[in-house]
């Protein structure tokens, strides 16, 4: 199977290489990026230097299925090409992830370049769209956060058990920033400090509630997402509220255990989703692609609290996308992405 | 005014060591600790070389006050002679905070020393206190987390505009966790990491729940408290969460001045609590004694947010009893901390 | 191939255990602890939950090969009887490495348990000894900083062009300092610092020593070596500086290709060192097995400057000793140890 | 006495801000900066809000000194109107620190605007030109590393106990690169790594050569200087090295002490540098203006390693400039900088 990066000087794009290059079943065989472009990627990446590939102005080679790690607009503008062509695209930007057109716009400011795709684009969280992902055309990869909250509450409000009214407080290390420069990734800026951001209405948002309201029709879920920024490189840890439904479990250790049946069964047999039997830390997914969830009850307040740990370039990105590709191209789920965390 | 710390040798002991070899109007004459007494305490602390003290068993000398940095109970052991001889007492441990006694040895699972005293500590949240702490005999400092929620919402609950159930979501840098040895503070399992802990209550929940009771007695606070750890070494920042009542605010910008003015003047003339105009970070409470608010709502779901940044171990511990102190004492309320925040 | 690790709850075997996970020719069927005995592995490292294994207090299976991470002299105690029995064992301890037991004896302050081993004992530095590991028995994995500076300069030594009067100044991330708890360890005393130590004689100097002795037979390298420790988990950079020789080189640009050249031959073929283009970083190396060599030449001193960046955990330790396994038993070089860094 | 900061924005201009914030007898009167010039000196610094300044594009008011944290060359261009007007001016680039034109020039490849003022400029290593200090009218402020790099060696050079050949390995956080942006200085790129730069020759070589130089006026001093960047924000450490003259020191113990003697008799009476009894941490030097040395000897090797430990923004900078205004103005020395560090 033949495979393009599109931008791959991005942590994103960088992340792909650097989990397709290791593919069993993949062969990467073109990746672009602007202002690097005629660099070979190990010069820009000295990690990669296993790759012996030159970054391209544009896609040169014939490849089955092209990942884009382009920024908004700008990826559905360069996607648009390869579907015309009937290449398969696995797009990580937010173009294709909401389904009201509208309320892209607004969120992202731009127009859309083509909507005409968002029926058909699936999106990408791969535990809730297995079925729809085998042998689709597009698919949206979801955004960092999304994944962690979404795995976080899914199985809450597809059984039943939560009121519609949500906080999820994400914390996530600097890498999420991305690898362009800002004040906001400076080294001594964000070293040894914490603080919280978009406090007027986070992009990732949306995409939070569009998936909750799928997986609860009847409701509608009302959200606060709060994103923090911590001083480490990778993971993000979601730590997502919810008021139970009145008699929704039983008090005490018999309510937390069926609390924690309830999550086994919702992702049994999952490859990437874990249910722990303590509270995680995001060190237990650095480089991996698992999404590691702890859910509890504050019995004195009756409310659910879901711990969700996962690495925000591989899960919350690269990872995800690359088990995409492996359910749309009916290869073993896992192939690629078999690596252990790297602890410590 | 002569001044004595008990157990210097942990973090809260060695800041007020720190604060108070700076200060204008206290003499450090005594410090003791257990295990390293005998030594010179520039021995163990090289940065307070400028103190020439020897860490002492027991404290040797006459003193107007005494700093209690021991672990609960032996706090409360250690302070009752120097209650009882007339000498006033600051306990940073949490033995003197909760009024319930039967709640204090509940949490804490041991018996209290000296129930006694409990009527007569004031608890030491000096902007909420100031009248008390002066000439009182007996300070009960507040914790570090309780501090920061209480700070953050204590304008909100008083002018009654939010409903009474709260989510305080902390993030703690690891010198929260002591000097004492554990895997939990280990460099390497907690650097590039972050987890929640507590799941099942933390320690400091009872003292927010009290203090925001106080607030407004007519209401029953309930609060769920989680507390995280990040890959720092100072500072919390405490993201505080609660449904507005209904009216309560003017929806949009002209909500949010509104909002913005209820937090000045209720902290107007303080020295050390600020309404930023922007998110803060904990950055800018590095090694200073401000604790920074920044409420805000999220309008989409009516849902005060109020982040509340300081230094866990300065406001959130040393700093404070030393403000304390200085009113107690009737002395400049800055004095020993005008130190600005060490940036970047 | 049957693999046991002995003492897996170190950082060196805790990493033994995540890249054995993932060896297409090895199976793990026994891990040792003496403090976390009848666990399961996957309890205490939740990053190993892949692995159905519980922590034993001794080997209780047949195995091919086993992999020591024991402390010096335990160690040796522990290998052995393994030994006697016709096993193979690779110890990454520091039992085995020096030749000269009265040296070993001085530097480790203990009496070797068995000194009739050291004869046959390979010093395990892939490169250098890649024909004596095959078929070997016992192997001696080398230290951490050892690893870092041999490599380093070993091809200068070997081609004569320095005087043997070296400095060897070496950074360090925590996580060698191990798993045990100290100070000197705990992220508040190290986050945001840097430092020297064992300023009187670091135990790994005589193993630098020892190695450079012998890539020169008539000369008597004099070896300074510092060791500092750096606030980041994993990672060592070492910079090694050495005279050079009269006319070693001819000076300039010339002088600094003929110098990366013989660095590029010396080392041909090698799956795991590389001679980088550029000054390289420790990151480049994060969770993979290579090290990164940077010769160059400071033409106003005449000395050679040699940067040497290697994972202390992988490279210098556990992945050096899988690949050691490889070779040993004329497995493919790079089996389980293909991993790229992660980057960021 | 009217004080203004030339380029408040970088971080030695802000620090130097936040000391002259809190110094007894400075009064802080304008701060200039390009890019953010207009507004409040807090709305880009939220820790200096006890300021009520506006950032200006050009100092307004009348002052008595100018300190210039503007870049070389533009630095220089600033201050000559300033020294022709008769204000004393404290510079911290590097334009007045080489005597010699050609060096300035071959190194900053740039012509020196105004390099009639080299001759009265006092090279403000306050501890070696205290009386030239006295009165003078114009300071180059030495480099970070220089700083930590001259102090160790110093006493060793002045006294002659060590042949004239020198090896400075330094470590130093990322605030040295400055507050503009780099991907040398993005979070994620530096974070968890450590690298060499500089490899060719860092500008701070010739001022170490020039001071070395002038200690030991019949030697020609040889110097090795390469700087390490490693993952945190405040801090340089650097290791010294450089071989014993033959019977310069006693070996063993009496040796020992013998060096401690003579570096604590060099310094005696200098209020912020220390002579250690123990190997320092650059923790110890946190946000205060100490430089901390701990001479050694490698006595295999007979090899003299200082290790100089200092906080690059203080002593490296604000700090050291502020001692220098001190001496000029023959203010207490220690006014506006007896802030303890920032442990932990």
């Amino acid at each position: 199977m033949r495979v393009a990066i599109l931008n791959v000087t991005g942590y994103a794009g960088v992340e792909l290489a650097r989990i397709l290059a290791r593919h069993p079943h993949a062969e990467l065989v073109s990746v672009t990026g602007r202002a690097e472009a005629g660099k070979k990627l190990s010069e820009v990446f000295p990690h990669l230097a296993a790759l012996d590939l030159t970054i391209e102005p544009e896609v040169s080679a014939s490849v089955d299925v092209v990942f884009s790690a382009l920024p908004h607009k700008a990826s559905a503008e360069a996607c648009a090409p390869f579907l015309r062509q009937g290449v398969k695209v696995i797009d990580l930007s937010a173009d294709f992830r909401l389904k009201n057109v509208a309320e892209f716009e607004e969120w992202y400011g731009v127009q859309h370049p083509c909507p005409e795709y968002l029926e058909q684009a699936v999106y990408g969280l791969t535990e809730l769209y297995r079925k729809e992902l085998q042998g689709c055309q597009l698919v949206a990869n979801p955004g960092c956060y999304p994944t962690s909250a979404i795995l976080a509450l899914a199985p809450a409000v597809a059984e039943g058990i939560v009121k519609p009214d949500f906080i999820v407080d994400s914390k996530s290390g600097v890498s999420g920033a991305g690898r362009g420069l800002s004040l906001g990734a400076h080294f001594s800026e964000v070293n040894e400090s914490v603080s919280a951001y978009s406090l007027n209405g986070h992009r990732h948002l949306p995409e939070i509630t569009q998936e909750l309201a799928r997986l609860a029709p009847n409701e509608q879920p009302r959200v606060t997402f709060l994103p923090h920024l911590i001083p480490m490189t990778r993971g993000i840890l979601s730590s997502c509220y919810a008021s139970l439904k009145d008699g929704a479990l039983p008090e005490g250790p018999k309510g937390a255990k069926e609390l924690r049946e309830l999550y086994l069964d919702y992702y049994q047999g999952e490859p990437f989703v874990k249910v722990s039997a303590a509270p995680p830390a995001t060190k237990h997914t650095a480089g991996n692609n698992d999404c590691i969830l702890y859910p509890a009850v504050d019995w004195r307040t009756n409310r659910l609290m879901v711990i969700s740990c996962l690495d925000n370039l591989v899960k919350g990105a690269a990872g995800q996308a690359v088990h995409n590709m492996n359910v749309m191209f009916s290869l073993p789920e896992t192939a690629g992405l078999e690596a252990l965390a790297l602890y410590p």
